[in-house]
């Protein structure tokens, strides 16, 4: 069994997690690793504060270099390595050396593809001058931070008001850019309730960022060098001497698709809990594979971060020989704009509302700390409950001071099937630097009752 | 039934989030509050942070008034009147006018002994000397800043490595003193792990702070002119303009135990989850009663902050004839020096070892965010589970950057019994300011494992 070779697609999160796994599993195993890129295991959700300053050169982001997975785990990686095709039934993929230009066939007993996911990027006029990114990978972020420094723009357009698109509005206002940000939507934050991203929006607005909401990025004017000038979107026409895309990702499952892989939510590859394919011997991990989720008891796309670690973690347990399962997700994300931190979990109201689901909601204000507290601010937050059981079924928060990392004691009750009441009699912690003496989600959770 | 005269004595906490319960239940009775002190509903856990510096007024701390009281909600709060005795047979208590310097019986229909709790004050050599303080009011934080402000001493010793003296430590440091803390314990903290107090003492240290630990106090020094000169603890004499004993506090039972009403744990009334006293129409919340551990499946002694809200809250519904219990507690508890943040919930090890739980446990180190992340500082976690059941009984935590409020994730798994392997398998949320990929609690989880 450990003599079988392991080739793994991808040498980023999903796809070392589960390399590593198996060497510490199975010390003599072949494993073989194609990327197609120069880097390996970096942290892609430090890209923005790489390029808003915080972080100082992009090489931190790197977790581990592709020599120390060779020398200190013996695992061949090998980055500028493409593969293209996958040929289920000889059991090899095609791999094209990117460096040398040259394609060769790789043999495989087990393979695990974290191809991850790519931006999408729309079809419009112009999508290809000069100055407009779409972060891909820790090279582009690259790229994009020596397009700046080059051609030290003044303006920027963010396209897309999401997770990224907010984190990259913090980056380039904190690089002095003056920054735009659309979105088709008529609101920032799409996987949260209108109302609850109102107060992220205008703080972004009260910072200095121009939000223009329900309006539709339709195209892009260049100047004579080939070089973005101009965003049309809607009714607008947006000076931008940079654009950044962030109109979310897909999954790079085509190159499975191709080979009879079956795919499922959101062109994802199709994958049980124990993160194998439909294919024998073929598993999959990370931004390129579904994920199941908790409440909607269905398999999911949720491409983040925490999930592809974890799922490359089971699934290299799982080829490893050892039994792991993939516990789920409840679709949990923070992020923030400078001192404005925004979480959520589980059900949106409108998801709760498209799935059928009966519920009750309450949404509070509370400040951030005791409210004598110096700086105490503002923390909003909006709880879901389920009308029959009264259990917890999602929450969402808004504010200063830990709203982000709040959200976990949702998240624990919302795993446990707690109920509202539950929640409101959990013996949570307080002193006045932290929090008022009913802590925002208990308030919340009071009014619910 | 809302004819029944409702008499409360103590207008803190506890007692005037009862008396505001009963009041919003039933708007025509009457409610009479005694207040021995000058002041109801203060944030007697903002003091430390008045006397830092950090909260500019006194003033600031009270939550409400006695006139609001009456004026808004019709309770008639009657401060600086003590009641000293109580008389069951007759329904009726001995209250002594303070102001007036007279007594006089006033009877009552229903009781809430809501009389809080007392510092502990040594009964040792020279404790009388003037500037030697111990926090049991607001009045007694302003009459600890005048001291300060007329005195101007340059050294403190603060006895007691407690929450309390931790929290005076930082306000005494914040004003430019110089402060000696003692304990007659080997660590700060005793309610935590040795081993995880360590980085505690460490960093107040290193900001300043001298450390004794294993001393006992002993007595006091006088000036000439009756103040405090210098303390004697063991090896030890310290200078010290000003002291402050922070050895713990004992409920304020002694009125009821003269009554004939039932006392338990660590003195305090003893009270159903319901906060009936074994005496008939007599009710007891906050600092001066039992709360039920919900670990230790028995009524114990724990006076904070949050406990005497939830009390006094639960005991006002059931006086207004309503149906509460209180939830119980786990021992939760946080607090900080400056930027090093401490919290605990359910057993520490020591607990689980004498109460004779088999027990696993862990301790681990992370990053408190992304290690990439500027200002990313430590976070140590230890986690206990119980051997038989996998079930998490406890975590303890120290750090920077939520290391205090991320302890309320731990607060629910234990409530909701959760194994560790349900712990490491929850949907946490991550972005690089605030947390690394793994979560430190489940780094911990993942370890004990």
């Amino acid at each position: 069994m450990s003599k079988k070779k392991l080739v793994v697609i991808g040498g980023d999160a999903a796809g070392m997690s589960a390399a590593s796994k198996v060497r510490r599993e199975q010390a003599g195993r072949e494993i073989v690793v194609f990327e197609k890129g120069r880097h390996t295991s970096y942290a892609a959700c430090g890209i923005p504060y790489f390029l808003g300053g915080l972080v100082e050169r992009p090489e931190m982001l790197i977790a581990r270099e592709p020599e120390i997975f060779r020398k200190k785990q013996n695992i061949d990686v090998r980055i500028l390595h493409e593969v293209v095709r996958i040929d289920t039934g000889e059991k090899r993929v095609l791999v094209d050396d990117l460096s040398e230009g040259k394609k060769f066939w790789e043999s495989y007993d087990e393979l695990l593809i974290a191809t991850g996911a790519s931006p999408v990027v729309p079809d419009i006029d112009g999508v290809n001058a000069a100055g407009i990114f779409a972060l891909s990978s820790l090279q582009s972020g690259i790229d994009l931070f020596r397009f700046i420094t080059e051609n030290k723009p003044e303006t920027v357009v963010i396209a897309g008001g999401g997770y990224i698109g907010i984190e990259m509005a913090e980056a380039m206002a904190d690089r002095g850019l003056k920054v735009s940000l659309i979105d088709m939507a008529g609101q920032v934050m799409t996987t949260m309730d209108e109302e609850m991203t109102r107060p992220v929006a205008e703080y972004m607005v009260k910072h200095g960022v121009k939000v223009f909401l329900g309006e539709k990025l339709e195209g892009f004017e260049k100047d004579p060098e080939g070089r973005v000038r101009k965003v049309l979107a809607g009714s607008l026409k947006l000076e931008a001497g940079l654009v950044i895309l962030g109109l979310g990702v897909k999954p790079n499952s085509d190159i499975a698709g191709d080979a009879g892989i079956a795919t499922g939510a959101g062109g994802a590859i199709r994958v049980n809990k124990r993160q194998e394919s439909g294919t024998e011997g073929i598993w999959a991990a990370g931004d390129c594979a579904e994920s199941f989720h908790l409440l909607k008891d269905r398999q999911v796309y949720v491409p983040l971060g925490t999930v592809a670690n974890k799922q490359g973690l089971v699934a290299g347990t799982n080829i490893s020989g050892g039994r792991a399962e993939f516990p789920g997700v409840l679709g949990t994300a923070i992020t923030r704009f400078r001192e404005m931190e925004v979480s959520r979990t589980g059900f949106a109201e409108k998801e709760a509302k498209e799935l059928g689901v009966r519920y009750r909601k309450t949404i509070i204000e509370s400040p951030s700390r005791s409210s004598y507290f110096p700086g105490s601010g503002k923390m909003t937050v909006k709880l879901i409950a389920e009308e029959k059981t009264g259990r917890l079924i999602g929450g969402q928060i808004v504010g200063m001071h830990g709203a982000a990392k709040r959200i976990d004691t949702v998240v624990a009750a919302v795993t446990a099937g707690m109920t509202v009441q539950q929640l409101v009699d959990m013996d949570l912690s307080y002193a006045p630097p932290f929090s008022p003496v009913w802590d925002p989600v208990q308030t919340a959770a009071r009014t619910l009752l």
